[in-house]
Order: structure tokens, then C-alpha cells, then sequence
């Protein structure tokens, strides 16, 4: 399995804290050796860094934790194999273009060899990841449904969780997307979320020796949500998606929201 | 105008040394201060580094320039903004996928305004520059004709020459381009190249005191093949392209060429 994070603000904020803990788990308090990746949008435009050598040794790792990017929304991967080799070409987040948008995507869990058996339209994997399988078969999903972006964000919305509830039918289908302007985070097993706005405190990380006052870094008006597969603050409440969930948020507040139409029981693997 | 910078070796090398010449032109000895990018080809992986901060300055820059990331085929950019503002979206290498293989495409010149009449397919710009629509248009135009992968690279070879042909008819077009096998380098009006072997010498970078001997980095059997705007260093012989060539590298040696059937001599803007 993999670990997700993401992060959706107001505000032009760094992952810096939230970064630290989750490159600790590519090999040092967790098993995820197998490469770890992290896309910054900035405007319309996106910063990605790939790395298939375990994040708590890469260099530019290091360079992510030391040098603050500041961003709107960010989606990181770390990567522990199990479909498809170690190398660069399998390590998220994965990035395709649609309607003139960077769209990039990372996904934690694992789905059946029947992904490979959907049929893909516009958009060809160039590793040989489930993964980046299913990301292109989404995409190029919503490409035929919505050839130029719908003027309805809610019928985008509709058709992402129902595509999202196909893939999480073949398997556990833990989502991260973004299009630059909203964050799509889907939870077929295990996702958490949390949202960090005025007053604000002192958060801890599990995963390393390190305390952040946010209250020194931030102005009263930030709002910052940080998704994560597992959370990363042991004195801060964190909420739990439910299976089949859907959050888009946007500027770090939920903006839409869909839950599954049954209480589908998917395993957690 | 901008700056190109390209490689293409037959054993996985680093780009410091010319590397740490170009950026010096990114606002030190040259003008080019917006922003400059670089893509490296690991396997069909590709690891993109994009900053519109100028490169002298970057601290991604130092870490590239300092950190060697060995790869067969690198496309390098340095940006002096004509058209299209300053700005991440803008930076080159631009990259889409096409048969499941990561296209990476950097563009030095400037385009008459007509090259935004001209149809696109398949591509969508994400920025505002006549580069990148220029890219999206070109292979937008390869997957039109070849909805999969040629069989004979010559096809392929004609038809990017043919679409090369053209969009110089529309001004300055000098151009790299990669599917990660190959490197398809592209005349208008200033490209040089300069293949390094054994025996292997001594060069000294013209932007910067810096001098490498290549005999100490390099086995017998190392081909590296180096393309750029201007030459980077002056103690070595450098090949000059043809106005409305296109030559095709692969592992450091010239595998194809073509040249514009008449002498349509096209200024140097």
C-alpha cells in the first residue's frame, strides 16, 4: 500500500510540515521505499518532482523540506510496489492534459488484473502501473462524457464519483485528482482529512520530532485542508472519509460532496 | 529570444557541465531571465525541473547543477518571454503523452500570430505562449496521421519534418523534441551540435570559468552527443545546423537528417 497526501488553501501555503512526516514513512517509520512524487500547482501551471529512490534518502526530497513552494493545491505520493516495477515512469503523481488543464492524479490501493480489460479512449499509460491505468481510463472517461468542460460543476462532480465507484468495485481505490482549481479526494478504504483556519495551534507530527505553531506562520484569514491517507498529527481531530466518499474541495473548504448510494462494505486490504 | 540545450548519449550521463553554462546565460551572461525549465529521460520516465524565476538564481538550478542526474536524452530551456507572460505555465519543456510515450518539446524563435489559426485536435495549450500551441498543433498533426506508432521511424521522421517546414514559414522555429527514444533536433535560424568521443579532451565553458577533462569522466565507448542554441564551449569544433534541417539523434549518433528541399533562406529575427 501507499500513502496519500494532499492539501487544498486559500492561500499560497507550504507543505513543508506535512512533507516531513510523510517522507519519514518512505522508509524510515513506514515501508513505502518504492519512490514518492509531489505536484505544486502554481496558477494554471504545475511543479512535479518524481523520485523512485525511497523519499526519507532523496535529495530532492530534502530540497521539497528545506525550500518552501508555495501552492493552492498539492497531491504526494509515496509508493510502496506491488503492480509494476520500481522506476520512474510507474512513480505518481501521473499528469495528463484535458480541456487545456494539467490534470494530475495519485491513487493508494490496489484493483483486480480487470482494470487492464477497460477500454481506453484518448489516453495511453506509459508505465505499467493499475494506477496509471485506471487515471487514464478516468480521464479519457470524462474527456467522451465532457469533450469541452461542462458549464455545471456539479454534473462533473456526478460523473468523477460514479467513475470513482466503478474502479472502486475492482479493488481499493483511494483517490487524489486535481485540475488545478479543485481537489478531488476520493476514500474507498482509508482517508482523512483536516482543515487548519483561525484560531490556530500548535500541531505535532507522529512520524518525526517536530511542532509547528501555526499561529506564527499563518494571517487569521487562511484556511488550509490537508488530506492524508493516515493522519499525520497525533493532538489535532481528524475527520475520516467514509467508503465511497467524494470531497472536492476548493480554496480549503469542502465545495461539493457525494456519497456512495448504498453502504457499500469495501475490505480494507 | 531563448536558449535550447540538448543531449543524447549511448550510457546514462549528466548535463552539469554544460549545464552550468546555460544557466549562466539565464540573466548572468545572457539576457534570458524568464524562467527556464529542463526534462530528463529516465527509461520513458521523465523527471521536468520548471522555474520562472531566472536560472542564475534558481535553487533548483543549483541543485541540478550540483546533483548529476544521469539520463540518455535531456531537452533544456532557457526563456526570454516574447509572447506569453512570465509565468509557470509558460515554461518550456512542455509535455504530453502520445502512444504511451511522454513527449517533451522546447521551442526557440517566435511565431507570427497565425500560428493560433491553426486547428487543434487532440492537444490543448495550458498557457498562452505560440510555443506550446505550436507543440500541441504539431502533435495533434502526428497523432492525426498516426493514431499508433509507425512502423517505419522514416514515416515519422518525414512527416516531423514536413510539420517543422511549416511552422518556419510562420518565423522563427528552432526546436527539440523527444519521445524518449530519440531527439529530434530542428533548424530555423541558429542550432550547433558537437558529438564527444574517445579520445576524449579537455573543454572550457564559455560563460564561466570552468574547464572539465572529459577523458577522466568518460569510458572508451561513451557517445555524447550536445545541441545548442550557441556553442557552449571555444576550444572545440562545432557543427552549425542548416536553415530547415532536422536532425534525428539517438544514443549520441545522427540515425537520420533532412534538409529543406530549396534554399528558403528565413532571417534571423
Amino acid at each position: 500500500m501507499c500513502e496519500l497526501l494532499g492539501m487544498s488553501a486559500n492561500v499560497p501555503t507550504d507543505i513543508c510540515f506535512s512533507f516531513s512526516g510523510l517522507m519519514q514513512r518512505g522508509g524510515e517509520t513506514g515501508p513505502h521505499r518504492d519512490g514518492w512524487g509531489i505536484a505544486f500547482y502554481e496558477g494554471k501551471g504545475i511543479r512535479a518532482f518524481h523520485d523512485p529512490a525511497p523519499s526519507c534518502r532523496s535529495e530532492i526530497a530534502q530540497l521539497i523540506k528545506h525550500h518552501p513552494i508555495k501552492s493552492l493545491i498539492v497531491i504526494s505520493h509515496i509508493r510502496q510496489a506491488n503492480v509494476g516495477s520500481v522506476c520512474l515512469e510507474n512513480t505518481h503523481p501521473f499528469i495528463r492534459e484535458l480541456w487545456g488543464k494539467s490534470w494530475s492524479f495519485a491513487h493508494n490501493g490496489q484493483l483486480d488484473k480487470r482494470i487492464f480489460d477497460l477500454e481506453l479512449n484518448f489516453y495511453q499509460p506509459v508505465g505499467t502501473t493499475d494506477s496509471e491505468y485506471a487515471f487514464c481510463w478516468l480521464l479519457g472517461e470524462i474527456r467522451k462524457r465532457f469533450p469541452t468542460q461542462p458549464s455545471h460543476s456539479s454534473d462533473l462532480t456526478d460523473l468523477i464519483h460514479n467513475l470513482c465507484e466503478q474502479l472502486r468495485s475492482l479493488g481499493v481505490y483511494n483517490m487524489l485528482l486535481s485540475e488545478s482549481e479543485n481537489l478531488y479526494a476520493y476514500c474507498s478504504s482509508k482517508l482523512s482529512w483536516l482543515t487548519r483556519r483561525a484560531p490556530f495551534g500548535e500541531a505535532s507530527l507522529m512520524d518525526e520530532e517536530l511542532t509547528v505553531d501555526f499561529c506564527k506562520e499563518t494571517t487569521a484569514n487562511d484556511i488550509v485542508t490537508v488530506i492524508a491517507t493516515v493522519p499525520l498529527t497525533a493532538n489535532e481531530v481528524w475527520n475520516q472519509f467514509e467508503s465511497g466518499e467524494l470531497v472536492v474541495f476548493n480554496q480549503g473548504l469542502v465545495r461539493e460532496q457525494r456519497k456512495a448510494p448504498l453502504s457499500n462494505e469495501v475490505d480494507d486490504h
